[in-house]
């Protein structure tokens, strides 16, 4: 049976190829994508994720809105450097036409609450952006915080960050949401820029999907040209793009993916290094661990497996409903 | 046939630890102890190396003094807080006499890069205070940069540092020289708070010297029961002393002793982080790593081996000289 799935995107070039590599994937079911802010508006970003799904061919998958700004905030603007990275659309400036479906009723926090009460340790839930959904949810409701399995892109433990030496830009967007996650989640998975840096695409494979010659193949050749050449501009040692977002997602699928070192987290909110990802040194000795980072990727296995599960979305071969 | 050991010490509690595991382990053969400082003066550490020596019964073993002070700097003084945790005289008060012999003529800095150039891969060298006489060696040799294999007691990767949220103390002393070692070194180990706050000494097992009832045993039991006294204001939730340097000797003898992440790191010497230690961004993906940083330890199988190894020394039983 294929594992339940929510992503919680703030779509996002990379939150689009998220997307794609788990509507590529036959060992998942997206039962819903909820919106977080982040790379862009919530508001847009919901706009993304309804688009994309009808240009995927799945626009069967709900899309919930979510908080709109971090927990300390009363509002979130977007970066100059978010949309420098993926475009003032998010996607790139890739030209995606408005999907016919709408957003949920529901909230993003209640179907993120009520999806963990209903399907417990079949469902793994993917954000990527700003944790305030997830942290929102965890507040709400003690059994989320139980019982959800999490497996997030963000943090950096190992390397520097990336808006700050320190900090990595979706921790960075709430520190405090995202402290709450680790410290009260019992099954957190962080995918950061320790691994994500090591995954890497570039123009080569962009290519193979332009040559489908499909709209989805198109749009996500465009938006992620426009990706790898804002990097080449901001991290031209690097010789590509991050993976960062799909990186998560293949993890969720197959673990195996990746080193992960079982630690027990925490977020500096306060002081000089706000936005840290670091281990918690009240609870070193713990022997329960919460959380899992990973430190080490198996590089060439990940970018096999998502040139075979973003090419099936790119084809127009999204797997089909279940 | 015995692995050749230097040990660089800026003695201090642990660093007397750290001795006494060297001294109790018949598969090293420690060529000599060069002085550095940190816990405490140069001057003040290569007396408390030489009275040490004498106490355990090896006064034939030569004692080295080193660099003065940090590579930026014009001076040293100890600080409050190592005053503090090691006591004035660097090994809580603890007296012990005089030795007869002296220090070595040679600098500390030439008998490292003489003793890498005669015994290469034979010899492993752990520093466990300011790394300034391994960085002023790895400066004047290019040879030793390339052949010395070093094991560091320092920094702090998963967790925070403890002179500050993000500097460990002995790369603090001289963050200079620490970023000098890592991105020059060929093969460095780096043993760092993330391993050793995770192996506690408590009375309990300094009480275990205390009943054999000899001078060294005496000695230790009283140096180390003020370290633990002094861990026990300064970081009560742990409950007892971090076993720092002598993790770092036991891994020389033995790096199953801990998980190893391989690694390029670097120290901050700018910023607001300066002091810390940290992957650098720009060899990620470069495949030859120059470090290891351990970032798990098997706790109960290193205190196994340091009770032996340092019972040995307590009940005055050094391993005799070869």
């Amino acid at each position: 049976m294929a594992k339940k799935i929510i992503l919680d995107l703030d779509t996002g070039i990379d939150d689009a190829l998220a997307l794609a590599y788990a509507l590529g994937s036959e060992e998942l079911d997206l039962i819903g994508v909820t919106a977080t802010y982040g790379n862009v508006l919530v508001e847009d970003g919901a706009r993304n994720d309804l688009a994309l799904l009808e240009l995927f061919g799945r626009s069967d998958i709900p899309v919930f809105v979510g908080e709109s700004h971090a927990l300390s905030r009363d509002g979130f603007e977007v970066l100059e450097i978010s949309a420098f990275i993926h475009g003032k659309n998010g996607i790139g400036e890739a030209q995606i036409p408005d999907a016919q479906a709408n957003v949920q009723e529901q909230s993003a926090v209640d179907f993120l609450i009520e999806s963990v009460e209903r399907y417990g340790d079949e469902l793994v839930i993917v954000p990527t952006g700003a944790m305030t959904n997830i942290a929102t949810a965890m507040q709400r409701s003690p059994e989320f915080a139980e019982r959800a399995h999490i497996v997030f892109m963000g943090g950096a433990l190992t390397v520097p960050g990336n808006v700050s030496p320190w900090a990595e830009a979706n921790i960075n967007q709430d520190p405090e949401a995202a402290d709450y996650v680790v410290r009260h989640g019992k099954d957190v998975t962080m995918i950061g820029l320790d691994v994500t840096l090591q995954t890497l695409l570039t123009y080569e494979e962009t290519k193979q999907w332009r040559a489908f010659d499909t709209p989805a193949g198109t749009a996500l050749a465009d938006a992620t040209d426009f990706y790898i050449t804002a990097y080449d501009t901001v991290a031209p040692h690097l010789g590509g793009c991050g993976l960062h977002d799909p990186l998560a997602v293949a993890v969720a699928v197959d673990p195996s993916l990746v080193d992960l070192l079982p630690i027990n987290l925490k977020v500096d909110t306060e002081g000089p290094t706000r936005g840290r990802t670091i281990g918690d040194e009240t609870r070193l000795n713990d022997p329960q661990k919460t959380a899992n980072v990973a430190v080490g990727v198996q590089v060439e296995r990940f970018l096999e497996e998502l040139m075979k599960r973003i090419g099936r979305v790119a084809r127009g071969e999204a797997v089909a409903a279940r």
